[in-house]
């Protein structure tokens, strides 16, 4: 009832200077030299024209890349325009160039580096709320103490722009300890870190028990904060449900409702500004940020911090139209959530994308108490490809 | 010897939530209504026509802007329609709507906002450097005790995207003192403020002796820190001068002489990338980044952590010509400048305009030792404003 498999005969692997894995692809078993470049074809039938120009900036040798840095010490500065001697060794690749730099090349490295060929995605792709969305949620024990509760978590984030944890210790500045195993605190005006409750002389509406409509943070910087992590410490106040929209999925619903309202508010740009004693943070930029195929890339929404209009009459009036459909759709029920946040509870969302918002509490009930904090959506893509690593 | 003036009768200055000032500008004469509109004579002569829904939404009263916050309360969320009774109260303009709201508008203020109206400049404009450039310099005394001194070296910055700062103390974390008069640090993988000298086990070319071709900082990121500054502590290694060179101007400089490669350099998004133990930090931008106007936005030229060139075979060869044009243009004489940096000094420059290296130097001869931290642009030109209110 067994068997004896022949096993395969191993590829070496060769170190290329990454940290990933590129072990799993097939052995090299011919390379022919053109014109300019080398043609390569792996065992399983795949090939691939690498110009000269390409191998030789990508040379893997501790003289080309810094042994410990991993950074690339090679200038591309002169063209290559001899052939160097090229030969298999036990499937992978083996150039000797006219100067006599040798360089080696893993099958494997290459095979996921063939020209044109698009590297394997290590992020999950963004998926809109669909009807009946319910947020992920990961069990603080399981993010902190293992990583497959991380990469949950980081996964969810990615993917729906909205995570929570649940189930955290009610201890001041944990929200903080959260956030520094992904990145550094992103600092703005109000601090690299926050408290959200009602407060004397406030200098913003969230330091307010008011309500809030759904909004963005900050889209007065340039670069407004990626991720927003709030962290629920109290919550026995009458009222101050949380409430978040996919802007995403909203604007995907104004492009195909009302198109020219959809383009209004891609194509014109808003100024935006806050103000106080020792601040003046303004910049303009378009309610909606599109790429360059025209996907919704960033949601800006804070009617707060709306500046001046500046724009010429005949515009201002269909402005205000399209800002008013985009601001019922956000607000609609297709596209709203809401839920009151648990003491230990902390969401976490991609202020680029989620708008968030809350509604009144009455501050003589009871206490309301959250922390937040921003981090970097860079920081977050680190941590997973690294997480990804040790999978 | 003396005559009397008559002073002119003051129009009063209406409370409209700004800071800035809007005193200065002439007193309204005539309102007149029209469909959905007001139109406005001013005494010089100038005049304009204002929606209803602007002048409803910009209403600044306590109801309609937080008179603590001054953020927006009012939501634009019903169209106006019916006419206000429209009157002129000492040159100013007073509205009584239908639902009997009343708002007042400060004739300067509206007079600053007329629709089409280009806001007064409060920033310098980019100026690229010309042949014989030399970086400003401020000393540090008139920086950090008079707001002429801070204002000169803000002003530099932005326009020029250099500026020195010197005869300032050999003090451990002066460079973050400095730093936090203008906003919070900015913190990346290499910590909020970071010590440029040789060290052991490096996981960066700068923390070696080795000659740092120009590059700008952390174009593996999505946003790249905004400004950067380095402080002198010592520099007595033989080697080691600061290279600087324009990106804009190298940029403009190869449009007109290759524009095909500049072309390539602007749509084609190559991969940059960091890794180490702990960080896998990448992203995909091209070396030129344009605004719609095809103006320069950003620069992004980094050697080291370039990542695996991922383009069909057919555009390579073309993007790797591009690239040497470009770093020759970088490294010529007509746009690199370089210098020393004495102890006591600091070099502050925009890291997504102006690209920095060094020459090699040898650490056996003495000690070189440069702390350094990076701002957003954002605080830059908030502190600017700032100071322009109050001048």
């Amino acid at each position: 009832m067994t068997a004896i498999e022949t096993p395969p005969t191993a590829r070496p692997r060769l170190p290329m200077g990454e940290l990933a894995d590129h072990a799993d692809a097939p052995a090299l078993v011919e390379v022919h030299p053109g014109t300019g470049r080398l043609a390569l074809v792996w065992e399983d039938g795949a090939r691939a024209h690498f110009p000269l120009d390409w191998l030789r900036d990508h040379c893997a040798c501790e003289a080309c890349r810094h042994p410990v840095t991993r950074e690339r010490l090679h200038r591309p500065l002169t063209p290559v325009t001899r052939l160097p001697e090229a030969s298999l060794v036990d499937g992978n690749l083996a150039l000797t160039w006219a100067d006599d730099h040798r360089s080696r090349f893993d099958a494997g490295w290459l095979y996921q580096r063939r020209p044109g060929q698009a590297p394997a995605p290590t992020l999950p792709a963004r998926r809109p709320w669909a009807a009946g969305y319910v947020p992920c949620r990961v069990v603080h024990a399981d993010f902190t103490g293992s990583a497959a509760g991380e990469r949950a978590w980081l996964e969810a984030l990615l993917r729906d722009g909205l995570v929570l944890l649940e189930d955290g210790p009610l201890a001041d500045e944990e929200v903080s300890r959260l956030a520094e195993r992904i990145g550094p605190l992103r600092p703005t005006n109000f601090g690299a870190r926050f408290d959200v409750r009602s407060k004397p002389n406030p200098n913003n509406a969230a330091y307010t028990a008011i309500g809030l409509a759904l909004h963005t943070d900050l889209p007065n910087w340039r670069q407004p904060p990626d991720i927003q992590l709030l962290y629920c410490l109290e919550n026995d106040a009458e009222g101050g449900e949380s409430i978040f929209a996919d802007g995403f999925a909203a604007a995907e619903a104004l492009r195909e409702q009302d198109p020219e309202a959809f383009r209004l508010l891609a194509e014109t740009p808003i100024d935006f500004r806050f103000q106080d004693e020792e601040q003046d943070i303004g910049t303009r930029a378009p309610i909606l940020s599109l790429d360059a195929d025209g996907e919704v890339l960033e949601v800006r929404f804070n009617n707060w911090i709306r500046d001046t209009l500046r724009l010429p009459a005949p515009l201002i009036e269909a402005w205000y139209a399209a800002y008013r459909r985009f601001w019922r759709l956000l607000h609609s029920p297709e596209h709203q959530i809401d839920f009151a946040l648990a003491p230990g509870q902390m969401v976490a969302f991609d202020n680029r994308r989620v708008l968030h918002g809350r509604r009144a509490f009455d501050p003589s009930t009871g206490r309301r108490h959250l922390q937040g904090t921003y981090l970097d959506l860079d920081m977050l893509e680190s941590r997973l490809r690294v997480l990804a690593r040790r999978a």
